[in-house]
Order: structure tokens, then C-alpha cells, then sequence
């Protein structure tokens, strides 16, 4: 397993901090250095142990690293990979961790190929373990363990540079996969874009009074509703094409069962809800 | 607190069993007595200690009961009630635990107003406190703890019976609160049934393929996908009409979302996830 001296990790909410942990709990990384505007998120990531040293400024940051992971909302991605780039001494490898793909590779590519030449390398990743929670101080050394990270390479990537950057995650405990960023937005926008789109139009659509008779299935169905507005903006603008199209399939399942039951069509209504729960019983609880 | 003689339970699956477990671990009946046509349920809700007696006769079951609960599926549930007021051999007073009320108990009211006189008494019930399991494996003598349990009075029905209606639920825990028929279906629409709609046309909306490319949010969104299609079937076609209503504020709140997103609105698509996101904060996880 590769050891790596120094990582920067730009930004230290959730899954910022969630890196630092994991790399110092199995010991992958001589430094983690944070970065972050704000020095309350650096004390809070410290506190946790996900650190071994931070600043505010982004040169001093990323001077010697190896490896720098941007880590910050999706709207500022491509600013920060581009700052990275020009002010990274070293040959350091970038990746970032943005839920939608083809907007900030697409970006970052233009950036790193048309501008002065830099010695930065870049690979987009994401895994695919949020949650409604954000924050350093839930922060999780295990948020990674078994679970998928998609790594983005585009015919630009250097191989050895997608291998690093798999070799990364698999280290943190990571299923790692590869898609190109145009799959893995098509995917992402129906397995995790339109749930969450879906969820908050459910949580608004249910009245103030009604909340008391409700039981686990409205909590389940609507618990991400409570994830970060500002986040969630962000992800659903930068994958809009996808997320719109991936609304058409859902909105074509949920017009087949309404119709059921508007014609009162019971072996209709059975079938169509058979379907959702063999599909849903294989994936398991 | 009132200790019941006989309660008997016709029926005992999930809340069947439940009813009967917590009446035991309780003390508030001197004989539980289970009824079910099959066998097998009456052996498997001895195995868990939810009945004192049982058998697959209705009419030995009902012969003495104070209280009878009919806990079958929702179809069954009238011709049940019928059954047990024309046997039950004292003043029996019977409710059912039914998700739909108004199409229950509208009927139940016909039945024993209309025919030979009875010396029954009924009042409908709906403890909110299913899951996407079921079966008595999964009783639980604390199921209905912190729970609310609605019961649904009619200008005919007696208060004495809802009082002791209420009373039952009250001692095993339950939050109880009394509603109409016509409002419970209203308010459970929207809190209940709508979202088995919403998850089941999410779970079947989603390709195979696209499941390990998902986190925590498909899965929690889409869990009572995996409950009983028949069960689900009844309660939407006996609730039907204020289901049908209940999705079209569902399909608003859906579509204000998908045209802020079409158009590119961030200030309105942040407002709309702001919206949700208080509504579900205020519930808790």
C-alpha cells in the first residue's frame, strides 16, 4: 500500500475531514494538511484528529504535496482545482470530490490545457457516501469502508494518475469504480439526484398537522430532504440535463400507478408494486 | 388501569402479534385468545408468547370476548367484523386496526345497523405504527409505545366504547388520538399512502445497474418499496380518492422543483430545498 508524504485536503467539512481520519487511522499519509478560509473549521477538524497541521493559506497549503483533494461545495471545485494547480511546487496529483462530474472535469480540463503549463495532474472522484448530515464533527474514519467511489477518467488522463488515484480510495477501504463523467452523472442523476428531488417535494408537500400521524415510512422516504439547500442547489444546476431526463422515468413509474389506481385496476396496482418491491427487497435493508 | 378477561384477536400477523405480546407483558388480559384460519400463524404466534389460547374456529374464539380486534388485511376486514358481532356471545366490543377508515367503517356501520339487532359494539382504530415487514416473526411487545393510535368515533358510536377503545390503546403505550373517518383518510393520504406511491415509483424507476452507484438516500427513500403489494393495493384502492387528491399537492410541490431547476432558478431552487428541509428539521430523524 502506498504510503504518500504529504496530502492537502482543501476544505474540512464531512468528507474532508472524514479523509484525514481514515489516512491518519491507518496510517497512509506522513502529513494531512487542511486547508480552509475559515479557522473555525480548521480548530474543528484538529479537535477531531483529522489533521496533522492546517492554514488558511492556500500556497503554503499545497506547497509540497503530493496529493491534493478539493473537498469544497460543488460551485467552487474548478476555481480551487485551478488555484491548486498554478500554486502546487511540486508534480502534485489533484482530485476532488464533487457529486456531478462532467461540468467540473470538463472545466478543469479547459483550465489545465489552455492556460501556462502547469505540472498539475488531475482525475475526478466521488464517493458515494454523503449523507443529510455535513460538518467536520461528523466526521467518520469509516465513512469509506465498502462503500462505491467512482473515479472519472477522460481520454486526457494519464493511466498511471487514474491508478493512483484508485489505489487511494481502495486504501481508505473504498469500492472503487471507473466511469467516464458523462456515465457516471446519468447514473448519479437516478440514483441519488431525483431521490433527493423527490424527497424534498414530499417533505413540502405534507402540512404542518399532518406530521404527528405519520410513521417511519414518511421519515425514511423523506430524511435527505433535510441535506443542506445550498449543496443541493449546486449538485442539481451542474447535472440539470440528466437530473431533468432521470425525472422523466420517474415521472412515468409514478403516472403508471397513479392511472392504476384512478381506474381502480387492482391486478394492475399489485403488479406495478410487486415490481418496485423485488427490485427494492434485492438490494437489502 | 383496566384489566381486560378475554380479548381476542382475530388475525395475528405483525400487529396482531404485537397486540398480543404487549398485552401479556403488561398484564392487562387475563386470556389473549389468537384466531386464524391457518395453522401455522396460530403455532408461530405461540412461539413469541403473543396468546394465551388460540384457534381456527371464529366462533370459539370470539364466545367470550370482552374485546375482539380484527387485525386482518384491510379486504377482510368488514366481512370480519360482520362475522364476530353475529358470534360473539356477549357484549362485545370489537375494533380493527385497518390503515383506511372511512370505507371500513362506513360499511361495518351498515352491517350492524341494517340487520338483525346485535348486541356488538364497534369502533374503528388505526394504530400508525406499521414497517415494510410483516408477519408475527416481527411482533414487538413495545410496537405501539410513543406511538399515535387515531380512533375514528362516528355520531354513532357510543363515547363509553371510545373511551374504552382509547383506553386499550392507552395502555399499551399509544398516543391516541380521535378523529373522523373522513379526516383520518385525508391526513393519511398524505402521510402515509403518498409516500408508498412515491417510493414504490422511485424503486422501480431506478435500472438495475444503477443500484451500487447509490447511497444511503435511495435506500432510506425508497424502503417501504419492499412492503406487502397486496396489502398496499388494498389500502390505496380503499382510500382511493383522497390518495389521488393527496398526489396532486405532491405533483405541485414535484413540479414547482423541476421548473425552477428547468429554468435554471438557483434563488428558487434554494427556497423550495430550504422549505423542505424546515419541514423535515422540525421531525427529527
Amino acid at each position: 500500500m502506498k504510503r504518500w508524504n504529504t496530502v492537502t485536503i482543501v476544505g474540512v467539512g464531512l468528507i474532508g475531514g472524514s479523509i484525514g481520519l481514515a489516512l491518519r487511522r491507518r496510517g497512509l499519509a506522513e502529513n494531512v494538511v487542511g486547508v480552509s478560509r475559515r479557522a473555525v473549521s480548521l480548530d474543528a477538524a484538529h479537535r477531531v484528529g483529522a489533521l496533522t497541521q492546517s492554514t488558511q493559506d492556500l500556497k503554503t497549503g499545497v506547497a509540497g504535496a503530493e496529493l491534493a483533494i478539493v473537498c469544497t461545495p460543488v460551485a467552487q471545485i474548478v476555481e480551487y482545482v485551478g488555484k491548486v494547480a498554478r500554486l502546487a511546487t511540486s508534480r502534485t496529483l489533484i482530485t476532488d470530490v464533487g457529486s456531478t462530474k462532467e461540468w467540473i472535469v470538463n472545466q478543469v480540463e479547459e483550465l489545465l490545457h489552455s492556460g501556462p503549463p502547469s505540472a498539475a495532474r488531475y482525475v475526478g472522484s466521488h464517493p458515494i457516501a454523503g449523507s443529510e448530515q455535513s460538518g467536520v464533527s461528523h466526521a467518520d474514519a469509516e465513512l469509506f469502508q465498502g462503500r462505491v467511489v467512482v473515479v472519472t477518467p477522460t481520454p486526457r488522463t494519464a493511466e498511471d494518475d487514474v491508478a493512483a488515484i484508485a489505489e487511494f480510495w481502495a486504501a481508505l477501504g473504498a469500492d472503487v469504480r471507473r466511469l467516464s463523467p458523462h456515465e457516471h452523472d446519468a447514473i448519479l442523476a437516478a440514483t441519488s439526484h431525483v431521490p433527493h428531488v423527490v424527497a424534498a417535494a414530499l417533505a413540502r408537500s405534507v402540512a404542518e398537522g399532518g406530521w404527528p400521524f405519520s410513521a417511519g415510512g414518511l421519515r425514511d422516504t423523506t430524511r435527505i430532504a433535510s441535506s443542506d439547500p445550498e449543496l443541493w442547489a449546486q449538485i442539481l444546476l451542474t447535472n440539470r440535463d440528466h437530473v431533468l431526463q432521470a425525472l422523466e422515468g420517474y415521472h412515468e413509474s409514478l403516472t403508471e400507478l397513479r392511472e392504476a389506481l384512478a381506474r381502480k385496476d387492482h391486478a394492475r396496482l399489485h403488479q406495478v408494486l410487486t415490481q418496485a418491491k423485488r427490485k427494492r427487497d434485492a438490494v437489502g435493508n
